[in-house]
């Protein structure tokens, strides 16, 4: 008989990623497929993606030797439905544990059961971690309601920044990228009409899509633009507040960081960490890195308690 | 051959008027769409709402009479397009002039040509009459880029305060009645697959659409609730700071208050009112009565400088 084998999933805004692993972490398979929350993309286009990811994760493995799925995802039981049909059309019929996109950014960071987690990408959440469970959270209300300081936030933000340039005079280097990016370089008759046009692009799309504006937010702080930094400073704060919300000011256990806009070097993971430093400064400040890998380990360790975390160095070679 | 008539349009976010009358005033049919703003629902939607308003209107009437026409809507040129084939296939030749939300709702209001007009229904809006023509404008940018105070503002907090309570404890009378408009009465494990359930249902609905939840704001701050009372400070701080992004210290003319938030005895209009008579204690304030009107008065207007305002008593009995 094979060797049991574990998946994890890592579903955002904007990507899907599968990972296929032994219980040793050894991967065996990965798929990436587009965004995969049912709450931003619906449940068809949903399970779409992450079917895609799966498919190509699975690719030449016997989906009868998976025995322990675990999903990490922003949502709640909704979003649960939206994606069950994908297990048994795999034929996978293994327990599939749904949990928190913050579960599994804690579990990709650390081998350490208690902690905080404190996720900025598309959409932005704080969480209590208790035993790799979640415990307190803070925001993850979507764009809609909340995510703020997330990438959608910093986006959305820069949009309004150009049009209180154009309306207000209030000057920024956003406001050309911004005109380019939304209206390309048509020219108009009146500002007013220049106005309208940018209005009417940004409603057009999908409001999340805005999240792709987050970059440009970070390259005018780092070239000084005063409205940007202070666009990262409004941003920080609410992560910090977020983070205070589930965080007590004792406590000691590490601090994930996880979401693009925290994992790299950017203005606004400089001034978090900063930030998190000077309030807690006994954590240990650690990166999510592969959300897929920390779900499979969960999910390991679901079959085998002593299962190895993904950041331990193989104990023997791969077969 | 027969008296010319006009033809008036004003569309706005949840629903479109439409008003012909000859140039005395004389109302000869009246037509009522769902929402037709382009930005808001799509060109075709927005469209067909704006077509079935104009075809209920034209009942019994030749188009051939139509010599003017005058449409009432937020938005530029890219809207404009939208709107475009509604005329022509209706045998409605005559040359149709777009102009703003904020100028037929002026023209409704009084006859005077300059003053300010402050709107607040769905969306949100201030600007200045100059020649009843539209001069300076603040906001106005739509549900996901402003549009603050206004009736989408209202109901978005609604619900963030809902989440609020159901979170962080902060009690608002707010939460019962959001909670069963959004999820019903179906019964939650736990208060988070409640919240969830919450923001997943937000979410799956156009967002416009929350501006269905401003009367429960309204109502509540009635009934004193401090939550209510703050978001309609609030809303009402929104629109007098647009108002004065507008509207000089020292100007005279009447301010025109339109939308459904501040035309009928709500405490948004009553704090509004209030503000606006201290900080323009000489201004006259008069309310938005049909916007559809006014257009076909503008329209009006342009063939006989002296049509009657739709406020005068008819000099002649209606033929």
């Amino acid at each position: 008989m094979s060797d049991p084998l574990v998946i994890g999933l890592d579903v955002g805004g904007t990507s899907s990623r599968v990972v296929v692993t032994d219980l040793a972490g050894t991967r065996l398979g990965t798929g990436l497929g587009g965004g995969g929350n049912p709450v931003a993309h619906g449940a068809e286009a949903a399970a779409a993606a992450v079917g895609a990811a799966l498919d190509e994760a699975l690719t030449g493995i016997d989906p009868g030797r998976i025995r322990a799925a675990v999903i990490g995802l922003a949502g709640g039981t909704q979003v649960r439905k939206a994606l069950d049909p994908v297990w048994p059309a795999r034929g996978i019929t293994c327990p599939v544990r749904l949990v928190g996109d913050a579960e599994v950014a804690f579990a990709s960071a650390t081998a350490e059961p208690d902690g905080t987690v404190l996720i900025a990408g598309t959409g932005a959440i704080a969480a209590q971690i208790t035993g790799r469970r979640l415990g307190l959270i803070s925001d993850g209300h979507g764009w809609l309601l909340g995510d703020r300081g997330s990438g959608f936030w910093l986006g959305l933000h820069a949009v309004r920044a150009a049009l209180a340039d154009l309306e207000e005079g209030i000057e920024t280097s956003l406001t050309i990228p911004i005109r380019d990016k939304l209206v390309g370089q048509s020219v108009f008759a009146t500002r007013r009409a220049l106005v309208s046009a940018m209005i009417a692009a940004a409603h057009a799309e999908p409001p999340v899509t805005l999240s792709r504006f987050a970059p440009l937010v970070l390259d005018a702080a780092v070239a000084g633009d005063p409205v940007a930094k202070n666009l990262i400073t409004e941003a920080a704060g609410f992560l910090l507040r977020s983070t205070a919300a589930v965080r007590g000011p004792r406590e000691t256990g590490p601090i994930a960081l996880a979401g693009s806009l925290l994992t790299v070097a950017t203005p606004l993971a400089h001034r978090v960490r900063a930030e998190l430093g000077a309030r807690w400064p006994a954590a240990e400040l650690v990166s999510a890195t592969d959300g897929a890998a920390g779900a499979a380990w969960l999910a390991a360790l679901s079959l085998d308690p002593s299962a190895p975390h993904p950041s331990t160095p193989p104990s023997r070679p791969t077969p």
